[in-house]
C-alpha cells in the first residue's frame, strides 16, 4: 500500500513552500527526485536545495533518471508514451525502495493541478494494479508568482480569465470571450501571432528565483523587447521558463 | 512612507501559509484585521487564529470595522463606492497607528490577485497622495484547494481553462472556446442555467477548513445533490463559500 504525496513546491523559491508541504516532506518514507538532462540541472539542484532547507529529519532521498520525450511524431501520442515510461520508472523505484509500502513524496514545480502530468502518471500506477492512494498538497503556481511580482490582479473586476498555452495561442489565436489571458508553456513568443493593438502584457521569467526577470507594457512596444531579453537570458542560463498575462482593452475602455 | 504587504493566506487552513507569508507577518509593524458582520465572524476568528499560530514576536494587531457594500443599485458603481470607503478607513488607521510610516500587513484570503479587491483599494491610497509601496505575497487559492481536495488536474492535457464567476455564467452561459471552467463567487448554483449533458462537476465548500465538503459527478445527477447540500450547510453555518470546476466532454470523447 503506497500513499503517494504530490507536493506543490512553488516556482523555485524555498520560501514558496507551505507549512503543509514542509510537513508532508518530513513525514515521507521516501522522496524521489528526477534527474533531467544537463540543461535543466538547475531544477535538480533547486529540488536538492529545497530538501536541504526544509527537512528536519533524515528522510531517504533517491534520485532517478527521467525518461526523455520523443521530439518527433504526434504530440499527444509522444506525451502518452513518455508518461507510460515515467510510470514504469516510478514503479521500479517503488519496488526497489518501498517494497513493503509506505509514504512516497514527489516534489512538483508550481501546483500539481496546473500543466503538470504527475496526477496522470499516478493514475497509470493504479491502472497497473498497484495499490496507491494519491494525496495532493497545493503549491504556489507561476501565475501567482507572476501577478505577485508585478503586484497586479489576475482578473479584471469580476471578469473572467483564460489560462492557455503558447501552442494553443499560436493555432487558435486570442480565445473568444476572453479579455484577460495567461499564457504558459510557450516555447517562444507566441504573442507574435496577435494584432497587438489594445493589448497590454505583463511578462516574467525565472519567477521566484534569484535571476527573476520582468517586463510589462503595451504589447506592440514590449514584444520585441521581451523577445530580445528572452533570447539573451536563455543563452546565458542554458534554459528559460517564462509566463505572461495579457489584457485586451474592452470596447468601452474600462478593464 | 508605507510599505504595504498584501499577504495571501490560503483558504482558512493555517497550514496553507507559505514561509514567505509567515515571515512577512512577523516583520510587520502593524497588521490590520477587518471585522465584518456577525455572519462572517468565522472569518475574523480564522484570521486571529492564523496570527496566533504564526506570529513569533509581538506584532501590533488592530481590528477595524469593514464598511458595508450597498446591496442595491448598479453593481459596478456600488463596488466602486465601497472600495473608496475601505480606502478611507485604511487611511484613517494608518494615520492613527503608523503616523511615521512603516510596514503594514493585510491578510488576504486565497491570493491577492484572484477575485480580491485589495490591490485596487491600495491604488486608491496612492491616488490620494499617500506614499505607498505595494508588495504582494502569493497565497494558495481556492482553485488549488479544490483541485487538491479532489486530486484532479485543473487543465485537460495541454488544454485551456477559463476562470469565471457565477454572475457571468448566468448572464453569458458556457464560455465559447472552453472545455474546462472554474466558477467562483457564485451566490447559488449558477450551473442550473446549463444544459447538463456531457458535463462533469467537481464542487467544494469551506475548502481547507474542518467542515470542508466535496461532491462530484455528472452534472445532471450532481446538481440537485449539490443544491440541497449547499442549502443545508448554509443554514447550519450561517454562511457558505463554494467553488466548482466543470469539464465538458469533447466531441471526440477525450478530455
Amino acid at each position: 500500500m503506497i500513499e503517494l504525496h504530490l507536493i506543490g513546491i512553488g516556482t523555485g523559491n524555498p520560501d514558496h513552500l507551505t507549512a503543509q508541504a514542509t510537513r508532508a516532506m518530513n513525514e515521507a518514507d521516501l522522496i524521489l527526485l528526477p534527474r533531467k538532462g544537463s540543461a535543466k540541472s538547475d531544477f535538480a539542484d533547486l529540488r536538492r536545495t529545497i530538501c536541504a532547507t526544509v527537512l528536519t529529519r533524515p528522510v531517504r532521498i533517491v534520485e532517478f533518471d527521467m525518461p526523455l520525450r520523443a521530439a518527433d511524431g504526434d504530440y499527444a501520442q509522444a506525451v502518452n508514451v513518455w508518461h507510460d515510461a515515467i510510470a514504469t520508472v516510478w514503479h521500479e523505484q517503488i519496488a526497489a525502495h518501498l517494497p513493503k509500502g509506505g509514504r512516497l513524496a514527489l516534489l512538483v514545480w508550481g501546483d500539481p493541478s496546473l500543466y503538470d502530468s504527475t496526477l496522470r502518471i499516478a493514475e497509470r500506477l493504479q491502472s497497473a494494479g498497484l495499490e496507491v492512494t494519491v494525496k495532493v498538497v497545493a503549491g504556489i503556481t507561476s501565475i501567482q508568482a507572476l501577478t505577485a511580482a508585478h503586484a497586479i490582479p489576475l482578473n479584471p473586476l469580476a471578469g473572467p480569465v483564460t489560462i492557455t498555452t503558447g501552442r494553443t495561442l499560436r493555432t487558435h489565436g486570442w480565445p473568444v470571450d476572453a479579455d484577460t489571458i495567461v499564457v504558459m508553456l510557450d516555447s517562444g513568443c507566441a504573442f507574435d501571432v496577435l494584432d497587438p493593438r489594445g493589448i497590454t502584457i505583463w511578462w516574467g521569467a525565472y519567477l521566484g528565483m534569484d535571476h527573476q526577470a520582468l517586463e510589462h507594457g503595451a504589447l506592440a512596444a514590449a514584444a520585441p523587447r521581451i523577445a530580445a531579453r528572452r533570447a539573451a537570458l536563455r543563452a546565458r542560463h542554458g534554459w528559460i521558463m517564462d509566463i505572461y498575462l495579457m489584457r485586451k482593452e474592452q470596447v468601452d475602455g474600462s478593464h
